[in-house]
């Protein structure tokens, strides 16, 4: 099963998609909330809120705008230097423990949306990232062969970064929570229809047609499962949180010359099975 | 005026608070939203709100459970080594940029409500810290000098950190985002009723009554206007966004030997004229 968020009359929508189409679930069933988060949280059977939905009436996916994927989730915990590639082309070790770190709602972008170029800065990176959607509160101290179960799907995320305000301070979450700079969607394909923890996926980055990172989710250094454990020690995790994986080798800022972002260009992001998400870059708008 | 949230049939309520008795919001005007932030979202007066609930219910503020002043907020910025002498206790320099981190709303936890000692780690520490609830949303790239207005009003935080965790990595938001460690409350004072961006306010921590950090809000190297200027070059504040304005010199982990909080500890944070925030130290629930 593949859902998405789109708009209409400007609000964030749930729907399935069914091939080049989308199903609006609310239209469908009026029980069910159309937020993603809020229907997760309320403990929605989407699996048969898609299926009763699948007579409803149907839309072009082309045709209408997206959101991004879950609009506010409670939380969304990113990880740094989860590929030992990156890791080593930023000149550091591998990590023994993940480099976590927020990003908050107002930060992100949906699948066809200009990104903004800010107006304080140039060095605008892209990084090709798994996301993976909480469906169920996970227990604390979950162990890590039983965390699986609460994952609700898989999607793409680009977590895009103002390099030098992410190095402002030793602390990144600045350079990382930029208005319009966290892509997320355009889908959501449901765990049960990819491999456990979404490994063996090929991941790549495109601007403007280039690839720029061609890497394999089974490159992760924390799996998906060792890092819900690992946040399980910590923290409440909640249907609708989000976990941003990581990124591969192959970022701008570690080329030589680097290359940043302008505006005009467009930067995809493609995850196998998952989906392609797609953002041209605008200058920041006034 | 001064605003509270507390618990009634385990739900977050609105409550103006008269002296040493609160009145329902929402119950004595249905059109006010019965969250800070949704109702700050939806531009409600919150002054004739309040003046209009005067002849309401009341109950005695003692006799209620509080929430988080602002249970969900959009987003929780706080700022690392905002006080010269804590920055210098931690062997850093002044820095010329704040250390921005993120809490997420599942860290916090009321005033008068246990906070937890986690399962993982002995080394948890307490920080007497001003919070600032924005009221309006800021207008990107806003001056220093127009940011106050944007400010609705003022209130304590204890932002509670997990020493070893907040120093796994160089980011430290895995150690400032425990489950129940970021105290927030009991009030809110509106900004009418404060000097210019609180400055000027004596601020300590007290754990089992011994005065452990002692200081003045005017300490802050980044005031409250510069954070949100800073800050709007970046994103955008929302209504309900929380800025968490960073904590002086007499953290446990700087002292000699280090003081650890223990089970059966009461931390309070005392902020002149802003409130008296205390919790009870336990060992995370099972």
């Amino acid at each position: 099963m593949k859902l998405t968020t789109y708009l209409r009359d400007a609000a964030p929508r749930l729907a399935l998609v069914d091939g080049t189409d989308l199903i609006d679930l609310n239209d469908a069933q009026p029980q069910v909330p159309s937020d993603l988060r809020l229907a997760l949280k309320a403990g929605v059977d989407l699996a048969a809120a898609a299926r009763a939905a699948l007579s409803g009436k149907r839309v072009a996916l082309a045709s209408v705008k997206l959101a991004p994927l879950v609009p506010e989730p409670g939380k969304i915990v990113c990880l740094g230097l989860n590929y030992f590639d990156h890791a080593k082309e930023g000149g550091r070790e591998k990590p023994d423990y993940p480099w976590f770190f927020f990003r908050a709602a107002s930060s992100q972008v949906a699948h066809g949306e200009a990104a903004w170029l800010p107006q304080v800065s140039t060095k605008f990176d892209y990084e090709a990232e798994l996301a993976v959607v909480i469906g169920k509160k996970v227990p604390r101290h979950t162990r890590e062969a039983d965390t699986l179960q609460y994952v609700f799907g898989y999607s793409c995320y680009n977590d895009m970064s103002v390099r030098d305000y992410q190095k402002r301070t030793p602390q990144w979450t600045i350079g990382k929570n930029f208005d319009r700079t966290g892509g997320f969607g355009p889908v959501l394909v449901t765990a049960d229809e990819l491999p456990a923890g979404a490994v063996g996926l090929k991941i790549q980055s495109r601007l403007n047609g280039r690839v720029m990172q061609d890497a394999n989710t089974s490159d992760m250094i924390f799996s998906v499962a060792e890092t819900i454990a690992l946040l399980a020690d910590v923290l409440t995790l909640e249907p609708g949180d989000v976990l941003v994986m990581g990124t591969p080798a192959g970022v701008g800022q570690a080329r030589t010359p680097p290359v940043w972002m302008q505006a005009g260009d467009t930067i995809e992001i493609d995850i196998e099975r998952v989906g392609l998400l797609s953002n041209p870059i605008v200058n920041e708008a006034q």
